[in-house]
């Protein structure tokens, strides 16, 4: 089974490629680094709250839509 | 207005009091130190999604109803 970390990471690959922005300006929008931005894509970090919020602000999304894929999953 | 932190401590606060459960017993459940749950619950500290999870599982609510609420603050 996939890593919550994982799962997380293609949830945003995902929402970002659905958005139809790179992750240097998915970085930009949320003042990260776009090193940390593919961390995450790849399962290899996990994110804050506060990083949620950012990112789901960044993607148009409730931060809650996220989570709520990653408890069915 | 209230950082993200102090408000995900408020309502980590009153799921553990509804649960009638002490830190120290939250802590057991999640396998995390009393300390970094009373740093969390007076805003001090932010959860990653994985220490969420966990909090959200030992507190019987899914980790999306704890979102929602932050959402809602």
């Amino acid at each position: 089974m996939k890593s919550l970390e994982e799962r997380f990471g293609e949830i945003l690959r995902n929402l970002r490629e659905k958005n139809g922005i790179t992750q240097e300006a998915l970085a930009a929008d949320c003042d990260l680094d776009r090193t940390y931005i593919s961390l995450l894509e790849r399962g290899l970090r996990q994110p804050t709250i506060g990083t949620l919020f950012k990112i789901a602000e960044a993607l148009k999304v409730p931060p809650s839509k996220i989570i709520k894929e990653l408890e069915s999953n």
